[in-house]
């Protein structure tokens, strides 16, 4: 199993993203993530989907993407030739004694503390996939009571626009 | 037109995106943002969803939504009882003078450097709604040559959970 990670933009329609998101459903493609949101230029949106899946798999999803009208552009964020970040926001469960230990924990990651009360902290954190897992993992001693993640955005680095699909 | 921040807890199965996108697309509801990933438990999702309405519309669009079988939990994140968060990077085409000045504008936001190249460098940025809006209202005087956001995701704020509801 592969991770890809497809950046797709999509004219900002009403049914795209019932579109889209029916494509994978109907073949069992799994979504590991996905974002949609606004792009520098009116009218176009940009998805960011990240899927899981044997080579074959992964290039028929990319063949069937773009024959989807509203499909403008289909750019694979290749590690070392993009950046990609997601956004967690985790409440932690926590007594006098454990707040200063997950303040610690934070303090590693250069989390932000975004929130606080008698018996809980919010904590936000931002960074590629492996960073956000690392953290997760270490608050597993603690009692973690709501976690919640953007899923994972990016784009191409500068210079290597018109080589993305070439490295690697 | 009023903003509404839907949390909603979802079983992760291969339709439940598909439903949700079609609910909207069918009854022409306009989805601001989405995002959609894992949570704390195994098998479920969370999506936030930002819908812009009047509050006829808004009431409707939650109730619609609860119908769904998959759908096991809906919360609306009001401003001060949750903390709500969005991600961008934004890829800004500079020369040498642009550069410092670009530099500057991040720093006053605190924003990360995450990519330089001869011509161009990318910007990431965490932070509530007003914030990304008023960063990237800065940079309007330079060439954004590509910006892509996560969209909003949220949680509720430590001991206002049963509140939530209630206020404002």
């Amino acid at each position: 199993m592969k991770k890809m990670v497809l950046s797709i933009l999509v004219e900002n329609t009403a049914g795209v993203l019932m579109r889209v998101a029916g494509l994978f459903a109907r073949r069992g493609y799994n979504i590991d993530s996905l974002t949609v949101s606004e792009t520098e230029t009116v009218g176009m949106s940009k998805m960011t989907i990240v899927v899981s899946g044997e080579d074959e798999i992964l290039e028929q999803i990319q063949k069937q993407l773009s024959k989807l009208i509203e499909v403008k552009e289909i750019i694979e964020l290749k590690h070392g030739a993009s950046v990609c970040r997601e956004l967690i926001l985790v409440k932690v469960a926590v007594d006098a004694t454990q707040r200063q230990q997950v303040l610690a924990v934070a303090d590693i990651f250069r989390a932000k503390i975004v929130d606080v009360s008698t018996d809980s902290m919010m904590i936000e954190l931002t960074g590629n996939q492996q960073k956000l897992d690392a953290f997760i993992g270490l608050l597993g001693g603690f009692e973690v009571k709501e976690l919640v993640r953007t899923g994972i955005t990016g784009l191409t680095r500068g210079n290597f626009d018109m080589l993305a699909g070439e490295l690697e």
